[in-house]
């Protein structure tokens, strides 16, 4: 996630240099033929531009919505994360125990086992929703990240670590076995009846979580929508100059027609880089950070004697 | 549901050709008879195009929005299916039961038949939806699947899969069965008064789901909208040729009166492909792969030794 | 609700015919008045008619959007309508009942009565909505159907008919005749303490059904807008001859002008014509069919012997 | 709420006479200073207005999406009112009781006492919403009414109203004074443990329902948008006629550059005026009607022999 | 918040003046160079800045939807603790106590803390809320108002405060304190095994409410999308008054062309406030009067015999 106010012209050009370059190649091109050799048919008149620019204003605001709300999204189940995760810790502290002193121990230590596995619940999300899958051609980023299962090592038992590390959906296997472990409280009745439910709705939260992150994860925006955005702003920009040219804007035209392009690209390439928000990159939600914050509330709670440091954004802004 | 990030040609051609050559041609009959038989009264100034052009906007914009929600929402539907399924897996291990040793094996076997009577159901509606209905003029399309209920069969008692099969509404058949199990588990004390309740709230969940799906199954976007923008495209594409024929755009001419009349036909068919998810084409929901999906996640908890092969997309980058 | 994907030219004209006509004879007029008795200051710059075509359009957008939300908010509450009515039928046989043999045949007769009761309700509440009120001045209409109170007869017990029939507000007293029954059970020890709150739940969410649609019912889109686009598309469609007059269009004037006001005409009327979904009309949410899928249903879920036949769109392509 | 579906003429000008005087004077005179003191640099290029309008197109969009979300919000609001007073109802009269003969009497007349009070909370909550607060420049309006907390009396226990008469906010005092007859029939029996949890969640739907009125009561719609909006509009409209002047309109120019001000004028007070729906003028949702219709409901099912008439819409076509 | 329906020139100066003067001075220098200098080939055809302009406005329009859905939120959440708040406290008082004369007077200071409390946590989280953090770039402002922790210190307990104030989630712990005395008040018997998860639901709604402020305040709208609007904005200012020299305006085009540039960025600072609803400014959600407003209807509640005032707007219609 971006968090410096501006963004730098490094990070600009990085992602757009290319179609730039075709931009000021075809205009400085147009130009030449137009006004050095005369050929003077090569215009278009302007009115088709603005034809073609409403049509594609609609697919661009079009795509932009979408690519926000998918990102809002997203941002908004990390947040209903970090809300039920204070909730599970308020819950295991409150809803389990036994009113005699038998047992105390390893009530005690249970509640502890439940607090650390939820955390590594959480970062077993984000290492699994920020592994790339197949669809996402992957390029060249300019940040990038570390998230590996081994990261969750700390938070669980090693026996059930190794569990974990071989199953197809790891996060889900921690859900089941916090199911596991409610079912045995319950049966040393631990849990009261009644309990048991209000711990297993909380479980539920955490299951709709995990499912609507994967859901936008290996949903793609809709293809049809994003390969003709693409599609349309390259035509687009293809035409423009052949538009301005017949003007009197001489020289002035190169700039300006290339300006004008290049609002239309912004326009489709943030909505392009918008859309996938678990990616491992600059754009993602930032999970890193929200893991660590989440940890930090948990462990504050439960009173462990030491705590992660706060993550901050890096040196160019950025907040994983 | 297609996945790769470009669409191919072939895909594209497959459903456009009939516009595109209608739009060709007329573009060249425009062209001739005004360029070379000089019948010059023929062009429309471009305002009128432009007046078309706002109102085509909104309704396509209009349209678009609206399918795309349709879509978007059919995938939610299918995303909830995702997580309950886990959700009704776990309640179904931890809620029944009986504290002393009695009927154990007999309570065993019925948590094995209620997931499995779970992941019938699941691919039941997924053919289910898959069934052509009367409304929808089915055009012969590029990519199919088979779907049939005997894929239920494995999933089933064989005598309950006779009653299945033969009944109007085979999915709801299905959760009436799972209701009478917990009835008769009820009966019998496996489960508790209020654990009841919550496994039946689960079977709230999926009646919810069934009846969303069907609600988008069965009830078309409003025809008014689509009908309306199907004849609106046609009739601007068939006056965008008289308004740049009176330009100096010359034969030029021709290919930008086809490309942007392409532009607005893009946004009208990509919408009405879209609208509606569960039609057994390329554009659907990828039912067949959430199905198998929801299959390996259910095994894997109850241990089964071996688990379906997760569904990869085609070679054409159409995921089912 | 228009299930044919092409809408007949009947139909069209039968609620068009008058502003066509107006929009024919003022064209004509205004073409001849400057082409053959050459009063040529009677033409009006086409930007002024842009100008109005973007508020127009606003308003046009707007209107759509929120008809079209009216219609799929009903559409919704119906879709809820039918899931409830199935989780109702099976949460009667699974939380009713008693363990020992007493009063098993009171208990099944309870259980018949209330599912019975209950596809009474969904019939008095489409015959409820589809009543006409005061503030739509009700027109003729190319398809009407019949509905009346006397369709509920048969699911409900004679005596009790009698009172319904004479309710201001029917569907709700079959709600509290629901309420009274669960009370006798429970009073009766039919019904656990916990399981009464389950069903009066499901109660809960057919007020709500209720309650939603009357609200779409008795509230019209806010007359304010409805009102004023009315007024501008007319407005708009007067002006537009005077705009096409002094091109070079001549003859071609006229179709052309005719061509554009429709486009607006039609965008307005479909709006108005869709933002009230419970007007015993063809754009109607189809209540009799939906009506007739829940009977059907929920008579195969208590193994009633004949169910009634699933209703067709008729010949025009109308499903009620 | 507007219920007829024209706007008279009477209506409209009392809200716009002003601005439309200014609209016409100002055209007269650019008028008579263009065509008759020949003051031909007056003139504006029309594309000026042109850009203008794109930008207030999006302002007056905006505004009024956001003030009819506002207005069909509340109108929900009321919807669950009228819901849950139906639930409320149901509930006081199944889920209080006992099943032997003693405390009978005392525990109908507390039922209905809940009922009454409740029919007190709906008429305060509108009293309450209709009283102006200090930031809405109250002018003079075509229609009021009269909205006094004295009509809640008939209600409620006499010293009660007292009590009521007196608080800061009287709405919230009788859902605490529900809350106290439910733990005091709680104390003596009348209600079981689970019970009490449902009644008290009916209650909790009041307090979001009261709350939700008062955040669209006290939050005006952001200033900052609907000032800018009016100068905005006020600015184009100032600049209309000097871009109409230059056509070859002469007279012509006068109606309809007040023709099209008159447009943005409509949509921007339009949008003014729906976004404050408890304001006791004519676009108020109709609260008196709905707390009548809620009274009717009520009365009926705990079977009053006599009931309130029904409110109709008055001669001008308004229902408060 | 903004209550006066008018801004103060005063007001807009003060967030405008730079841009306005740039734009001031770039029309006249143009204007100059072109009428005076006769540099002729300066103007740029109208027709690029409305190309543009199309983009830009799909630009504002979307980033002021989103900046006030934020700001709406915002204020959404905010009505949700006040309702919530006013449960709380029933439901302290209803939910928690025992039927004989024991432990009555602890069992009321008990309720009195909890009451106390949580006012103590509404503060809290408004201080937490309005403390700036690192990636806003604070800017001057007109007004602001003062927020610490210390005006916390009246609802709590000496000691609890001091652990209060040194934690890293203050309003956290307050919750979490919430949390353990239901948890002892359950262990000696003063609540029920339900009733506790009644009281533990409104909890997690207040867990909600925190986290989705703190989502909205750490997570700042799309960097992406703010900072090429402002961009274009520039660009777009920049150009127009070289779009307007060409016409006949003469001297009339140095105020029309400010005049034009200052909507789009009046459209553009607006959302960029707006956006923000939590930094201590004038356009922030007026969390300091609903925290006095939720004060008093506790302390009205719970009988306290002297209320706070009700916070008012300030001279300059801001309400904080």
């Amino acid at each position: 996630m971006l968090i410096s106010r501006n963004l730098k012209l490094k990070l600009i050009l990085f992602y757009t240099w290319k179609s730039l370059l075709y931009y000021t190649l075809l205009a400085i091109a147009v130009f030449l033929l137009h006004d050095y050799y005369k050929i003077i048919d090569l215009s278009i008149p302007f009115n088709t531009i603005t034809a073609l620019s409403t049509a594609l204003a609609i697919f661009l605001g079009f795509k932009n919505n979408y690519a926000y709300d998918r990102w809002w999204e997203a941002r908004k189940v990390w947040g209903l994360l970090v809300n039920y995760s204070r909730v599970w810790e308020r819950e295991v502290r409150i809803l389990i125990g036994k009113n005699d002193l038998e047992d105390q121990t390893e009530i005690n230590s249970l509640k502890r086992k439940l607090v650390f596995r939820h955390i590594g619940f959480v970062n077993a999300l984000r290492v699994y929703l920020r592994k790339t899958n197949g669809f996402i051609n992957k390029k060249v980023e300019l940040f990038e990240e570390e998230n590996q299962y081994v990261e969750v090592k700390n938070y669980l038992d090693p026996v059930e670590f190794v569990h974990f590390y071989n199953k197809n959906n790891p996060p889900n296997y921690l859900l089941n076995e916090q199911g596991k472990d409610l079912k045995n409280a319950y049966d040393k009745n631990w849990i009261k009846e009644y309990h048991l439910i209000r711990l297993e709705e909380t479980l539920i939260e955490f299951n709709n979580i995990q499912g609507m992150c994967e859901r936008i994860k290996n949903t793609p925006f809709l293809r049809q929508y994003s390969f003709f955005s693409r599609v349309f702003v390259f035509i687009h920009a293809s035409l423009i100059p052949f538009a301005f040219v017949s003007g009197d804007l001489h020289l002035a035209m190169i700039p300006i027609s290339v300006a004008i392009s290049f609002v239309f690209l912004a326009l489709d390439l943030i909505g392009e880089r918008t859309e996938d928000p678990f990616e491992n990159r600059l754009e993602d939600v930032s999970m890193t950070a929200l893991c660590t914050a989440i940890e930090r509330d948990l462990k504050e709670s439960i009173e462990e004697p030491s705590l992660p440091e706060k993550i901050k954004s890096n040196a160019d802004g950025v907040l994983m």
